[in-house]
């Protein structure tokens, strides 16, 4: 009941703050004394701190006002990207204190290098944090691959080559925090929820993150749908063209195959593979090359009719799209929002005809990795507290 | 909080019944003492019953075993079919007490004399049971179309041609008894849920209710998700050959065009339309017709395809086929469980080669048409006596 109520008083400050203590005693339905209580104890936790009298014209006794701290515990995010490494730090406030990024070329790379090079660069933005007077709480790595729900093991990362590898069993060996696994549209959904700026924030939407493979996550009524084994969200392998191309998984016709973003390199007729062939896209793209557009609309189709798959069965409020096909929307959007009107059972229904572009930019996944840490913390202020004493 | 626990003790005795009042309190974490007021209520409210002397061997005084009244509230269930009416009630045990059925053709007939029909057969099911002593509690109807959030309109009925019409108030004219609505696919998968017989019973499973139409319901940690407007689960028009046939929804290549049972029909070379064409397809498929076999496997490998994309996204524990196209599980399912084995991103997971045939035949969504309503009593026995008092 303490862990609880000490968690109401944090999650209270953090998404109504900076409040008095009375006010907070009102918001969570506690007594004053009681309140005073859990915030002495938050702010020698470090979490909590005080920023002097608050503004006159108040009920009873002037208080202080309570705001997190910006000196207390960090999380600390990781992407494993097929092209890049990024970490950053965020703080209790949910600032990014940190960030590092490495260009990499990941596919099909042995394990050990991406991995080292992955706690180094943990390391150095957590070592940075502490400079600037924060407590990394823990790391979450943010994978494209399908992670089970242990949130350690990487059951299968096609585009990075890798199979049943116990990640956080492997970062931890270089690695002296506390690491969590989740895949990539997972996170990128959470910082949607969390960070998207939406008024009213959607409850049930589709999170659609797309780079080489296409993930998505399946958000209901606030919360990720994860699936039986930890493996919902493989849009990239729903067939679009059921006797199409042969893909990766074993199946045909799946959607990476036609909206991935080597397909669309392959369908724009650039020669250059990997992040090379994406550079040269993007570029092509900016200038306008007919070429490209023409396989980007192709890729809208595409991802429209799985889309509309996904609508009729899953009845979201919104489609949201991140990841680097969102640089893509001006070419990409128009094609898939067609096949949505035109394959979604209830037409009248005018909100399914549009996706909505995420305003988080590829960074998605890596700020809902920070920031899930963060979460645990504002959930489980003691837990976290013991973790930074150790 | 008396509501509550008032609940607690008929759901207690609903799972675990018979049991002794000191056997509820133990389970429920209330005093003897409470228990004893609450079932009194209870068994005066006519939704408990005492059946004497209760085995020696127990400790303290023995008590008398409580169970649910067989002559309490009572679930009226009625399924608008394409090409049946059919009503049950169940009693607070759960044992179908009344049943009536009759043929009908519903292919896009007038809304009028179905919902005169309907009315008629629910009242008279209701007087049967009232006969047998019980008290109809209210009805809830399964209709094989788009439901709205508010339980009563039927949005969308393509294979009945309704469009908005609110049928809880159209029966409630007729019929003096509370009436709710809801998807056929939905009920029958919350039958499954209740009464599958499934042990333990799977929390997160998707439901094909194959007839005419092909509709699903996914199930997520043993609740319904209906989705933003109440439409989830329209499996049937998910796309399975993009570019293919057109369908009334207005998209094409939907999975009913190649799996629902008229397209089954129609690619059995069977001329007979409607309940005449299903029933020589019945009678074919039992006599090893060759062309309808032939048509089962087409249906079961579109089926296959559209599951395996349901498979991908939501990661279901298992994927359960009832409705009309059960029947045809021997032809059917070796196609539809290829397809899924070829197509779903882990292969390594064995149960997903697997489609579960429902038990519950072709009377699941009426089964839990009635179950709701009972469903509805036990979470609030108050709210229903005060209605069987009216």
């Amino acid at each position: 009941m303490r862990q609880r109520n000490l968690s109401l008083v944090l999650h209270a400050v953090a998404e109504h703050g900076p409040l008095s203590r009375a006010a907070v005693a009102a918001r969570i339905g506690l007594t004053r004394a009681a309140v005073s209580t859990l915030v002495d104890e938050l702010a020698r936790a470090g979490l909590l701190v005080e920023l002097g009298r608050s503004r006159a014209g108040t009920v009873g006794r002037p208080g202080s006002d309570l705001a997190l701290s910006e000196n207390g515990p960090a999380g600390i995010g990781a992407e494993i990207g097929v092209d890049r490494l990024a970490v950053c730090a965020v703080d209790l406030r949910g600032r990014v204190r940190v960030r590092a990024e490495e260009p990499a070329e990941h596919r099909s790379s042995a394990t050990g290098p991406v991995l080292r090079g992955l706690a180094r660069l943990c390391a150095r933005v957590a070592a940075d944090a502490e400079r600037e007077g924060l407590r990394p709480a823990g790391v979450t790595v943010a994978v494209p691959g399908l992670v089970a729900r242990d949130a350690a093991t990487v059951v299968r990362a096609p585009n990075l080559g890798w199979q049943n590898l116990d990640l956080a069993a492997a970062l931890a060996a270089d690695l002296p925090l506390p690491v969590a696994v989740d895949n990539e549209a997972n996170l990128g959904a959470l910082a949607e929820l969390w960070l998207g700026g939406h008024s009213p924030a959607p409850r049930d939407f589709v999170h659609v993150s797309a780079e080489i493979g296409i993930g998505a996550a399946v958000v209901v009524d606030g919360a990720l749908l994860r699936g039986a084994h930890g493996f919902a969200g493989e849009l990239g392998h729903v067939p679009v063209r059921p006797e199409g191309r042969p893909c990766v998984c074993g199946g045909r016709g799946c959607l990476e195959q036609y909206a991935g973003e080597e397909a669309v390199i392959r369908a724009a007729g650039i020669e250059q593979r990997g992040s090379a062939g994406a550079a040269v896209l993007r570029a092509r793209a900016a200038d306008g090359d007919r070429a490209v557009h023409r396989a980007l609309r192709g890729a809208g189709a595409a991802l429209g009719t799985a889309l509309a798959g996904v609508v009729n069965l899953l009845d979201p409020e919104t489609v949201v799209l991140g990841g680097a096909l969102a640089g893509f929307a001006p070419w990409l959007l128009p094609a898939a929002e067609r096949e949505l009107r035109r394959r979604v059972a209830d037409p009248s229904r005018a909100s399914y005809g549009e996706i909505v572009v995420s305003g988080l930019g590829r960074d998605g996944p890596l700020l809902g990795a920070a920031h899930s840490v963060r979460q645990r913390v504002l959930d489980d202020p003691a837990g976290s507290a013991v973790t930074a004493a150790d």
